[in-house]
Order: C-alpha cells, then sequence, then structure tokens
C-alpha cells in the first residue's frame, strides 16, 4: 500500500530528549516500521514546501498519518482542504495523539476536537479494547499497557464516532476515548491517542501492529461504480430505456 | 409520571449489612426520592405474583426501573416478554447495576450482557460525562466520584449503545461504559452502573438528580399517529383516493 | 423560545411565481407560524449587515432556522465561524431543503453536503418515518405527503447521522433521507429535506407541526456544570482535596 | 471459506412457479454460486433433525445465511440459542428478505423485527446505496435494480443499524432500509430485503456479486486476544507483577 507520513518535525530539533527517542523524527520511525510490513512509503514535514503534501503526492496516497503538535496553524488552509478533498474520494487517515487539534481533523470531525484534558504527569496509561472483534485488535489482546504517557482526558469534544474501539485508563484518574473511527465520504479516518513526544510511543510493538492492522481498517476501498450528483433524469424513465436497449 | 420499581429485594433481608442501608429495599429508597419529585410510584419484588408486574401494572407504568442480582433467573419469562412488549410500545426502561445480567436487558440489547469484569474492593469509581449538553447531565457537572464502589470493567458485551453519557474510572485499572441509551421500538432503556447493595449509592443527591433526570429521558412518548403493519395496498393508490376524496 | 430565521431572500424578489407564495419572504412565513405558537422570532437575511446574525443576535438565539440556496458563498466566512460556535456551546441549528449545501452545514457535518441528485419535474413526495416514537414525529402520522416537490435524490453526502427520522420516497425512482439529526459539541442540527421556493411546503400544516416539534427537539440545553479544558491537576489529586476540605 | 446455508425448503416443494425458478431449493442455488467462488458450502433445511445447524456444523461455519419465511415458530429454541451463540462469538450471519422474522434475527436486533408493511403486486424495486465505498458494495454501482419483487415498507421495527448500506425504492410509493449490518458480540449480521420465492432474485448476477461481498465482510474475524469476563484483580496489581517479572 501506498503512505505517506506527515509529521509536523519541530520537537525532534529543537529538544534534546525528543531528538534522543526519535533521532531522525517521528515520520521516520513510523516510515521503518511501515516499510517493515511491506508498504511503499513517503513523508512529508512543515518546513518542505506544501508540507510535502502535493496533489501529486496524495494523488497517489493510499493511507496518509498525521502527527502535528505547535503548529497546526502553520498548515496553509489549501493543503487541509486537498487532503479534506482526498478523505472524501476515499483516502484513509490516521491522526495520531496531538494531531487533534489539527485543523485537517476538526474539518472532517465538524467540532472543535482540540477542546479536551491534558497533563505531563508520567501517568500509566491503560488501553482498553471495546470493541470486540474489530479488525483494528487482530492479533492484538484486550489492553494495550504504556507504563508512561502524556494523560487526556474527557470531555473530548467529538461528535459520536461511528466506531468506538479502544478507552484509556490514567493513573490520575482521567479517561479518555483513545481509538475512535469517523467515516466521511468513502474515506475512513481512525484517531490514535497515543505517541506523546517525550515518550518512545512508536517503538512500542503493540501501537506498531495495532497501526499496521488500522492501515488496512481504513485503506482506501476498492472501486465500486461512480456516483452521479447534481442535475438528473427520472431514474425510472432511464431504467426503461436502458431495459429497452 | 407513573413509575414502577423492580427489585429482586433479596440481599436487604439476608445480609445485615446491606439491611442498615436500605432497610426497607433498595425499591423504597429509590420510590422516596422519586415521589418526593412528585412521580406517583408503585413496588415490585420477585416474591410478589408476577413479581409485582401484572398487566395491569405494566400497562400503567411510564417508566420501570430494574434492579436485581441473585436470582435473575426466577424472574418468569412471561414476565419478561411482557416488559419486552411494553418496552417496544414506549414504556421507558432504567436497569440499575447488576440489572445488566437480567433477562430482559439481553432480550433487548441482543448480547449476552451479563459478560464484564467485576471486583468488590472498595475502589473508587469517577464518572465521567461524555456526551456534553446531554438531557440526563441537566444540572450535573462534568464528573460524578462515588468514594467507594464494587467495580466493574470492560470489556462489556453490549451492542455499541445508540447514546454513550458516561465513561467510570475506577482506581484498580478499569473503564466502563456506565451511563448508555438503547433505543427499541418506541421505547428508550437507559444503563446505569453505580449501585451495589453494599454502598450508599442511591442515597447519593447527585445519582438521584441524574436518575430523575434519566426518567424524563426515557419516558413513554407521547402520542403519534399509528404505525400500520402487515399486508397493505400500495400507498400511492391509498394516497389518490384521499386526494379524491 | 428566542428563535432567528436566517433566509437567504433573492428567489421571493425575483421571480413573480415565488413571490405568489411567499409574498414577503420565506422568513416572514416561518415567522408567523413559529409566532403563533408562541415564539419569539427575529429574521436575517443575505442583504442585512452580518447577514442580521450579529453576535447579539446569536447569543440570544436558542433555535436558528437556515434557508439559502443561489448565494451560499456570499454568507461571509466569520458570519459561519460565529454560527458554528454558537451550535457547539448548545443553540439548535435547523437547516432546510437546499440549505445542504451551505457553509455552515457542510462545516458541521464534516463532509461535502452539496452532493446530491436533484430534479423539477413536479414529484409527489412521500417521507416515511423511521424513527418511531421520535419526539420530533410528535401527533403525525407514519408518512406525510407532499404533491408536488423538487426531487433529491441519493448518494447524499453526509456522514451516518445520529438519528435517522425520514427517509422520502419520490414519484421518479429516487429515495433521499431527509430528516436527519447530527449532534456537534452541545448542539443539535436538524436537517429538514422539503421546502422549494416554487411550492407552498411552509404553508402545509404537518410541515408546520413537524417544525415546531423540531424546535423543541434541538434547542439549547438546560444548564449544566462546566466543562474544563486545558491544563488540568491531577484528578484524583483534586479529589482528595476536597474531600479533606 | 465455510458457509452454511440454511433454508426453511417448503415453499419450492409446494409450490410448482417457485419450483421452476428453484427447482432443488433456494439454499442449492445460493450453494452453487457460492461454491463458484471458491467457498466450502454446507446446508440445512427445516425437514432436517436440528434444521442441519448440529453443533458440529456450526462450529466449522465462518459464516451462515438464512432464509425463511412460513414456519419460523418451527425452528428449536435450541438451535437458535446455538446460532445465537455462535453470532456473538463472531460467526457472520446473512439474514435473507422473510428472514426478518425469524426467532434468531429477532433475538439478536432486541425488537420485534416480523413488523413491517408487505404486498406482492410486482413492484419494481430499486435498491440505491447510501454507504459511499462500503465493502458489500465493491464493484456494484449506486443503485441494483430488480424488474418485479414482493414489497416490503416501512416501518420496519429494527434498531438504528450499525451501518445503513442500501435503501430501496417501490413503485407503490414504499420505501425500506433494505441492506443493514448490525454487530453483537465478535459477529456481524447483514440483513439483506430482496429474495421473494417467486421471482429469480438470487440468479441475479449483481445480488450475487453483493451477497460475496457480504460473506467477506461479515466473516468471523481472525484472531484476537481472548477477553476475561468474571471476577478479577486489580488490573494495575497485575501489570505491576508483569512488570516485575
Amino acid at each position: 500500500m501506498k503512505i505517506t507520513v506527515y509529521n509536523e518535525f519541530i520537537h525532534e530539533k529543537e529538544d534534546e530528549d525528543v531528538q534522543a527517542i526519535y533521532p531522525d523524527g517521528i515520520h521516520m520511525c513510523l516510515k521503518r516500521f511501515l516499510e517493515a510490513a511491506g508498504h511503499e512509503v513517503r513523508t512529508g514535514t512543515l518546513e518542505e514546501p506544501e508540507c510535502g503534501l502535493t496533489k501529486e503526492v496524495l494523488d497517489d496516497t493510499d493511507v496518509l498519518f498525521w502527527w502535528g503538535h505547535m503548529r497546526h496553524g502553520a498548515v496553509p488552509d489549501e493543503v487541509v482542504d486537498r487532503v479534506y478533498n482526498r478523505v472524501l474520494k476515499g483516502m484513509g487517515l490516521i491522526v495520531l495523539h496531538s494531531g487533534h487539534a489539527s485543523k485537517i481533523f476538526g474539518k472532517l470531525v465538524g467540532t472543535d476536537a482540540g477542546n479536551l484534558k491534558w497533563r505531563q504527569s508520567g501517568d500509566m496509561e491503560i488501553l482498553w479494547a471495546i470493541d470486540q472483534g474489530h479488525p483494528i485488535m487482530k492479533g492484538l489482546g484486550e489492553k494495550i499497557v504504556i507504563e508512561e504517557e502524556e494523560t487526556y482526558g474527557e470531555h473530548f469534544q467529538i461528535p459520536q464516532p461511528d466506531e468506538l474501539i479502544l478507552i484509556s485508563w490514567f493513573t490520575g484518574g482521567e479517561v479518555f476515548r483513545s481509538g475512535c473511527v469517523f467515516k466521511r465520504g468513502r474515506g475512513r479516518i481512525f484517531y490514535f491517542r497515543p505517541g506523546h513526544e517525550s515518550y518512545p510511543i512508536y517503538h512500542n510493538p503493540q501501537v506498531q501492529k495495532l497501526l499496521l492492522n488500522a492501515v488496512e481498517y481504513v485503506r482506501k476501498p476498492e472501486c465500486e461504480g461512480p456516483y452521479r450528483y447534481g442535475h438528473v433524469a427520472r431514474a425510472i424513465d432511464e431504467i426503461a430505456e436502458e431495459m429497452k436497449a
């Protein structure tokens, strides 16, 4: 499958602790395990022209990953619109962690999804599987434990997801809807909560397995017949003519 | 509104600690605060003929509460069927705590909803409001804290609820979908998790307020036109005749 | 309740046939039957500054109606954002007919909801009630018949609605999801399909009754406790301190 | 994949017109095109012991088809319970046409799904695809036309489906939710409306393609870790011990 990974790529250059975890950026860590699973992976970062998400790249992408945090506002609206239109046409989108506050996620879900509680206090996170038998949980158990993570807490301002797959527990008393599928047009969006830059979340083999499952789940659907929009003749008249022919 | 409270009423007679909390039964505690809010309340218990849920009683009930635990199997199938049919016709149903394993709840949701994790270890429970602005949360804050409760943990084998209103956090590491609305026919079912017999949950003013809101929310809908089922003539022919007339 | 009706108000000034049906505009027709039911109603049109939807007006509005068709693009983005933010805070929104292609509707549902089939061929429309017992159908039967209407046909590019209440049948062979509830933040959005300007749809007593029910259903929810967003201390630490106090 | 087809198999023996369409029964017609696609197919009928749905057969079945009409009541409750338990564990179930009134369908959805309108008047049926990009529509267009079919009409007493894929239009003025996915436990149930015994519906290549897609969609999910139910120790204590080890 053809995957593109967008990463803001700021923390990894400015913060030594983050650099120790992701020396060449979060996107390169994701790229490596996605490639190891046989996918073809490109990357884009904020500093590249058009964030590396040109029309050519997106038109050739089945699934797009999105990691951003500090500079959501710096992503040009035309790039956001381009991603949006591709998702409606079927491109899968996997939004990671602080990507909840990105322009593209809010535009697709229809709320101010930046609204949630957060805290960095080294809490443990336990992700419990809620949707038994969901393809995204294939080969995984009923929970994933992350010893230390940034905490997010409800209320998370999203619409009721089409599928709620994971709910997180945090030491400090919070819960969070951490694995959510939204369907928009022909596209599927998977939001996955874990992944603060200062913890080695994307090196975790269970997280990698889950994200590989997610790639399969949100991948661009295989071809179906075209949908017509706009002005149409009566369906029954068209059918009658086809029957005659 | 006309409310009926069904309570198994066994623990309160057999266990002194429970008796200390609910001297005349959980049903009487519920009855008192429901009556104080102006409702007309009847009760039924397992030992009464037909559990006190005769056709006459149910036909005159807008909302039914259900608390049971040890003897779900002893409720006669015909009583279960009677409740089921009334719910499909619009009677509201509020299933409390261990009522998740009752025959009537499983029959309405369509899964083996007895399946969940549980433990009595004096954990604290924090119920977080997930569905912002939901009528069931009217006058309440973003969370309800219960200092000590029995713990329930996911996976809870229910279908995705029509509305997920509350998610619980427990000290021991578990989460639970604690406030769920299911719609079946004209009826609304609200499942509310808290209420183990050995803690004074139904004396808690916030719990009482939430349950009073729930009563309003699941109440039998006001009259709408009848729905016809079975053999029918063509709708367009009937409409043409009505127009002539 | 305080209601504001936005109407583009172009067809009624430019087209004599439409003027015959709505001499002072669709908004005035809506205003009259809403006022007759006891509501306080203001109106806004495209030609007014800020479409009549100033901050003062919206802050004082419980439910907003939206009718537009030819000039969706002329509504300023800042007005759209203002409505959007009010809906997330709880203001109800009722989007009528060709309002499906408005900026505000697409922004809230998260798809390009302008995509659908349409045709003006004097088809009959039968709206069938799908969600039995829904408050929006109170006092109405299992269907509403409109003798002549513009036809809309699926596929309608919306996400799966939180509640699907009405499905339309058209003479020409099309079907359409004509009554849909979406929930976003604290707000409820009701999309109602009928209402082409060249037919007297909003004079129809059944349509009026349904819209009055919808007003009740999407109205701003009564006050609940505030939700905190952003950086927070550990919930369990805060709770421990409150218990001490 | 291992598929079992249950067919009541009465009409085809008692009615010459039906026999002309399905000489050896609806189940054999389904079996043939499923086998042609590479599946391993067994059949069961009402007259066989346990309807042919023994424990051995069901334990070895990935997807079960269900066609019944006249004698739903004759299917033993223990067979229904056996199917029910297998679905909760992940076996896919495809319920066809008049199977809407079967015991197993009602038990899984939680309503009296026998309630709908019907009429045999040779209406044309147009099935419109509502869920764009859904795997069940792979390789199909935006609609399927069936020249003559029995009509079903709303209201159909089912809960809101997890996924609504097809809505039917009928000549006589009715609409119907004709392709619905329900999720229960680990299982997926697909209800597909067409298939009256007196029309050659299951010989239609588009219907066959759709049913083959549905088989893939509801197939038993691949293995995920086990879910524990019942009494458990504190998750955080178990995790702490595992970390030590």
